[in-house]
This record gives C-alpha cells, sequence and structure tokens, in this order.
C-alpha cells in the first residue's frame, strides 16, 4: 500500500470514545493507560528480554540446566525491572530427556529403496525403545475410541498411528487443538491396553509442514507395559497414511528413540513483587512458564509470557505508579509436563493464608493482544465489562470469554477469579511445541502490545477491588 | 501453552450469538457466513496462489517482465476461480527500473578505514546519480519544514539526511507512517528547491532494523533541478545521526545509483466477474493491486490483497452463491508509483456509465482481520453496524473506521461508497517495501481468515442492498 495521505482518515472514533469514558467518569484511567502504553512501546524492555531468554538460553524443559539457568537469568532480570522484591519458590520438577535425535522411517517392503526416512520425536514423558529400535505394522485409527472396536486382537503387536487431523474449520485453533489432543495424551495408553508396542501421533497442528510437534502424554496406572509414544509431522503423516490406503501387504515403521525419565529434580517458581500501598495483603498475580520444550527456543510458548509479567513490573516503577494492591509476576516452572510450579504457588499461597484477589495467565504466545478471559462471578465480569471502553482505543474488544490457565488452576480451585490474556490465536499452532518456535517469529510491536494491557489491566485491578 | 481440558473454557458466547442473531432475523445470513468461512480454511486457495506470485513470479513493478508476467498469470487464476468472465483493462503504466545494485557509504576522514558501507535503495521515482556516484557533506534535518528555516546557504552543494523517526507510540503504526512519509514523497524536492544534491531518507518502518525501505517520491515542477533520492536502514539512520553528532569536522556521504525511468509501458488491471442475477447492473468491487515493488517478492504489499479478491469468486461459485448483484475482483495495476489502474477503472466506470454500489479494498497486508473501515453515508453505517453481530463469532469487530484506497480512490470521488478490509496493523511496517516482504512472513490462516470476511461482506451487501 502507498497512501500518502493516511492522515485525513482518521475517524471521529477519539470523540466518541472521550463521550463514552466521561459517562463511566474513567477520564484518569484513561489518561493512565495511555502512558501504560506509551512506555511498552518507546521504552520496551520485553522483547530484549525475550531476545536473551531465546537465543542466549534456549529451550529449557524441566530439570535441565538451561531450565536451571533460566531460573538464574529471570531472577537478575526481575531485579533490574525495580521489584520491591524478588524470591524463589522451590518445587521438585519431573526430568525427561530426549537424548540422542529420534529415528522414524516408513517401510513398503524390506527393500532398501522402499525405507522413507521421515520427521518424527518423541512425546515428552514417553519412555525410549530398546537400542535396536523397534520395528512393527502400522495401524492407522482416526481416534482413541476407535482401538475400543477394533480389540487386541487387531492391534496386539503393531505401532497405532493416531492420525485425526485439526478440524481447520474451527475459527480458534485452540479449540481444534482441545478436539484432536487426546490422541497425544492418552492414545499411548489406551494403545499399550490394546497390546501396541509404539504408537505415531499426527502433530497438533493447523499447518501442513514438516515439523513434529512435541507435547506431553501420560501412562496410565492400568497398563501392563509402557510403550514408546512418538509425533509425526503432519507432512510425514499424510505420507503415511497415503501409503497404508495403497499397500496390500501392509507398512512397517521403524523408530528409535533414546528418551527416558530420570528422578525429580529441584527447580524454582521466580516471583518478582511489587508491595501495595494500601491494602498490602491482597495479592494480583500475572504470569507465564518459564520451562519450555526443547526442540524450539520456546519464545512464544512461553518465554513471551515470562516477559510480558515482568515488564508488567516494570511498567509500574518506571511510571512511578504505586498499586493499592499487591502485584506478583511470576515465572511459573514446569506447566508443560507436571504444572508442579503452579500447584506448588498454590500450595505456599494456602499455608501462608495468603489473600490472591486475582490471577491472570499470558501462556498464548506473544501475538496481537484481544482481550482477556475471565472465569469469576458475574459481578467480576460486570466490572470487567465497565473497563471495556477503556480498552478499545488499543484494539483490545474481546471480554467474553471464561479462561485462566494450567498455571494459576490450583488458584482457581481456591476461588481466586482467573483471568487469561487472549492473542490473536492464528498462528499459535504453526510454533507450538516445535523446531518453529523461535524468536524470530515473535513481533516485537504485538510482544509490547501484550505486555501493555496486561499492565493496564492489573493497574485497573488494583486500583479498583477486583 | 498446554491445556489438555481446553474444551470446558469455551464460553457461553455462542448462545448469546443467537439471541443478537434472531433479534435481527438474520439467521439465514450466519449459516451462509459460517459456510464461507469453513470453505475459505478447508479448500482455501489464496495461501497457494500467493506461493505462486510471490516465489514464482516476485516482485514485479509496474512496466516490469514481472508485471506482465503477473498480469498472465492473474488472468489464468482467475478463469481457475470460475470467473463467469475475465477481462482486462489497458493503461499507460510508469516504467522505473532499480538497475544495478546501490552503494551506500558513510565518511568521516578521507582514510578507508573511516569508511563505513551502509544499506540504501533508490526511492522509486528517483534519478539516478553520476556513474561515479555523488560525495558531499551531510545535513540532518527532522522535518521538511526545517529546509525552509535553514535556507540555501546551509544547504547548497551538501546531502539531506531526512530523518524524523515513526512515532512508535501510535497504537495504529499506519498513524505513524502517515506522521513520517511526508519526508520521503515530498522531501527531495524541497531539498532541492534550497540546492541539495541529494537526499537519504530514513526508511518508514517501526522496527530498528538493516532493510532499507522503498516507496514513491515526487519531483515538483517547480525545482531548478532534480536530485537522486534514497532510503537508508533505520540501523543506519541512527548510526549515521550518532557519528553526526559525535564529529566535529562534518560527516560525507557517499552513493551511487543506476535507476533511471524508462517511457511509459502498455499494462493491465485484471477484473473477474460474476454476474448479478437480479440487479446485474449494480456492481460491487474487491480489489487489491497487482504491482508490488521490487526488492521483496510482494506478498504482503499486495499479492495477499490480489489473491484474497479472486479467492472471494471462488469461494462465490464453489457454494454456488448466486449473488443479486455484479461482484468484480480487480487485480489492479500501479497503485505504488502512480496509481493508473485505479485512474483507468474509474474512467472507463465513468464512461461506460456503469453503476457502482460498493468499492472495496484490501491492501494492508495478509494479517489476522479486524473490521472493515468505511467511507460512505451515515446510512450505509447503519447498515454495517447491523451486521456486526454476524461478524462476531469470526472476531470482526471493528466497523467504526473510515477508509478506502488509492485504487478506489477515484471511484470514491464518483461518489461509490468505499471500504477496506482493516487487518491487524502491527507488523505491517515490518515488510512494507523491503527485502523482508516475502511469502515466509504470511501466515496461511490471516490469509484466509482475509478472504472469507471479505467474501462475507460481499455477500452481505450484494443481498441487502448496500
Amino acid at each position: 500500500m502507498e497512501n500518502i495521505e493516511y492522515m485525513r482518515k482518521i475517524p471521529g472514533l477519539f470523540i466518541s470514545i472521550v463521550i463514552t469514558l466521561n459517562c463511566f467518569g474513567q477520564r484518569e484511567d484513561s489518561i493512565l493507560l495511555r502512558k501504560i502504553y506509551t512506555e511498552a512501546l518507546t521504552h520496551g524492555q520485553c522483547y530484549a528480554n525475550l531476545d536473551y531468554l531465546s537465543n542466549k538460553i534456549g529451550g529449557r524443559p524441566s530439570g535441565s540446566l538451561q531450565a536451571q539457568k533460566a531460573v538464574e537469568w529471570t531472577y537478575l532480570a526481575m531485579k533490574m525491572a525495580g521489584s520491591d522484591s524478588v524470591f524463589e519458590q522451590e518445587c521438585m520438577v519431573p526430568h525427561w530427556v530426549r537424548g540422542n535425535k529420534e529415528k522414524g522411517q516408513i517401510r513398503t517392503s524390506s527393500r532398501q529403496e522402499d525405507t522413507e526416512d521421515v520427521n518424527i520425536c518423541a512425546l515428552g514423558g514417553s519412555i525410549g525403545t530398546p537400542a535396536e529400535g523397534i520395528l512393527a505394522s502400522v495401524i492407522e485409527v482416526k481416534s482413541v475410541e476407535e482401538l475400543y472396536l477394533l480389540g487386541t486382537k487387531k492391534i496386539k503387536g503393531k505401532i497405532v498411528f493416531f492420525n485425526r487431523p485439526f478440524d481447520i474449520s474451527e475459527i480458534d485453533p485452540f479449540k481444534a487443538y482441545g478436539k484432536a489432543v487426546d490422541q497425544r495424551w492418552k492414545g499411548p495408553s489406551v494403545a499399550a491396553k490394546f497390546g501396541a508396542v509404539a504408537t505415531i501421533c499426527r502433530s497438533m497442528t493447523t499447518d501442513i509442514n514438516d515439523f513434529p510437534h512435541t507435547g506431553s502424554m501420560t501412562y496410565s496406572d492400568s497398563i501392563p507395559e509402557k510403550v514408546p509414544a512418538c509425533a509425526i509431522s503432519t507432512v510425514s503423516a499424510e505420507r503415511l497414511s497415503e501409503l497404508l490406503k495403497r499397500s496390500t501387504s501392509g507398512v512397517q515403521f521403524y523408530l528409535k528413540m533414546d528418551c527416558k525419565t530420570l528422578p525429580d529434580e529441584k527447580s524454582y517458581n521466580v516471583i518478582a513483587e511489587i508491595k501495595g500501598s494500601e491494602f498490602p495483603e491482597k495479592i494480583i498475580v500475572v504470569g507465564g512458564h518459564l520451562d519450555s520444550w526443547d526442540t524450539g527456543d520456546g519464545a512464544q510458548d512461553d518465554g513471551a509470557g515470562v516477559v510480558q509479567a515482568m515488564e508488567v513490573i516494570r511498567i509500574f516503577k518506571t511510571l512511578g505508579i504505586k498499586p493499592k494492591r499487591t502485584i506478583r509476576a511470576v515465572a511459573f516452572m514446569n506447566e508443560e509436563n507436571g504444572a508442579r510450579g503452579g500447584s506448588k504457588y498454590a500450595e505456599i499461597a494456602k499455608k501462608n493464608n495468603e489473600q490472591h484477589a486475582l490471577a491472570i495467565e499470558t501462556d498464548r504466545g506473544g501475538f496481537s493482544p484481544r482481550g482477556f478471559s475471565l472465569t469469576g462471578s458475574s459481578e467480576k465480569r460486570e466490572l470487567l465489562m465497565k473497563w471495556k471502553p477503556l480498552f478499545e482505543p488499543y484494539g483490545i474488544y474481546d471480554f467474553s470469554r471464561q479462561g485462566g490457565g494450567t498455571d494459576i488452576e490450583p488458584l482457581g480451585k481456591m476461588g481466586v477469579p482467573m483471568m487469561e490474556l487472549f492473542p490473536d490465536p492464528q498462528r499459535y499452532f504453526d510454533h507450538h511445541h516445535c523446531p518453529n518456535d523461535t524468536f524470530k517469529y515473535v513481533s516485537k510491536r504485538e510482544l509490547e502490545m501484550g505486555a501493555a494491557s496486561l499492565a493496564a489491566l492489573i493497574y485497573l485491578a488494583s486500583e479498583h477491588n477486583f
């Protein structure tokens, strides 16, 4: 586009906003919000922080050396942000390691020329294969339930291939994820129950590409034996399915995985605090998770959330905002495969009789913000809706969703109202849990707009007794 | 994020939408819109088309061989989309060529070690330098107006460096662009008036990086002599400014540019049409521009708009929608440096006494759609607002802006209501007019959501006498 005279196109929007705001007597709030957004966009630190976390530390699964480095760096970065205090909460976390890169092959006959290498990765929590790998016939299913129809006779000794794609007609890709992810999470256990020797899961993504997407799975206590579980890229999933359709004599799959679970490791939540000026005992929490998967650098999931939470502290301190309530930015540990950090936070809060007024999660990537979801009483929803006009100048309009987040769910169960930043969801699963989750796909402006929106919300919640 | 139980978070939003829709009696429309979005997301062709246009044809400035290839390909692609008819409109377009890659150097002394290469590119329409280049002292200004204060005495013989950055506190980067672009557009002419020998313009972007951003400029008729005009990357602009501050003896700049303007070339708008079933004489136009700058592949500016407009035709035909009014998808030629295609379209419309009910432009990149702007009567705005609930399930909520677009402006001047797709604006100027405008930065889902939104709007406008 090439429009020289853009300026004259700016509408009478401003006037209507001012009128609306006056109706609610929110003029001072609107001025403060404008300061928050300006600070985030003109002197933002979150993008530089994310650069460090993604490129200098990188992928940081729970229990890894990188996760420990991330804890140490976050502690210092929170100090630098100007927090009144920074502290850690110790927690024991699972320590699963991938080991050597996985090997996957489709074999349509025993001849070398009928062998195709394909891109797989172990699912988090999976056991490895024997050193020589596993070779077995493949049976494709479109759902976990299908296994019950097939029964042991058809499954025993085979590799089960879960291949139900995302429903890409869903406008919100998170909903498509919710409809497909049982294949990854509980598929391996159900397959094991019927005697499968391994499982392959189609990657959880809207896209057709060659990145395998990892993610956590669980072994049910009732299964006879654990089986190795891997994800296959969507390109390779389509290929495998096609070959199965074509073949009259069946298709074999070979996989070799080196992954294993080591004893639990000591790790930490890292917490930055600004003490409340009037009601220090009332706490508002905002947080993302510091751990990530290992195949990318964890920039979107959830480096973005961690640096945004820290940025809230920096913005408050830089602008000299003295919140009435206590603000905490939390870098939760171990969201991806155990959520031990979130549990530990709630456990300590309970033990210490802390009063949490509100818990906010940011764990949907650093994309352009569109709104906030809420799980709370109708009074809370009403209050939130009153703030809607204040957010309109910033393109934040969606306040009708319910939501929360894995890290704050234990607080939610204790009755604390939960919210979550809702960024534009369309690109999230292009990056989620795969080698494509890297810093270069994060937009500085989008990340900053999200941080500013969180700071604005927390300011309002702190001032107006949310 | 790792939320296994996402599904239970989906809110009571659906119920409230259904209630709202019933109030307006829009149930049938809402069903049709759902079909349109599903078709775009599950069988969309626009991403594959954009891949071809960007990667097989590439950057396509007016008058270039690539632009001619793009015209031929678009004609075929429009046929493939199922149009009732496809036709071309001949127009003469400017033919400016960049020639060899430009060379730019900062020189803080005559010694070789005090010479730094910097990234520049010629502005579209600029004359080249003499073969040996131009070497002169640099004078930095922050505005075009500043030149009037400095006067000929301080400017004569120098290279004027326009270095007013984007106001990144603007929430809408297009507004920041509007506030800075006079430096690029008319800066060279004003500098020439005061005897400058060349101009350098800070790149038009929100980002600090090393891509120079080109774009059009104009020579006023009243200047004594044309001067070469280039853009410098924001990284190099900061560097040059810093060196100017530090230096006591001044800084010289060397530039060598090979660009020139050749005689006008014959080119074409390409137009796909579906004849209206009830009011074929009433025309609704949707279009983007087929030409682009040459340093990237023009995927966002404006390959995205062209393939979205074509996708509207394909969606209508695939779903068997017989619009009451005639729909035209237009690939306009020469938006970037002359807008001759847009003028030609309006000229022919006038000559043939065509009745245009509505003209819609899509030229703000293939980002996640957020709304539609409108320039039209208050009755039109009211009608548009009634459709708002129909768009809510798709995250399209912003209908309050005024807007139009360069290509359809000549129609607007004839009284035709104008609209423009309003996608999320935050990333646009990371890509605009620079080598970073490439296909890999376009999100398939975001592009498809935009195409679907255009098809939905056009369906409503065609059925409900917009």
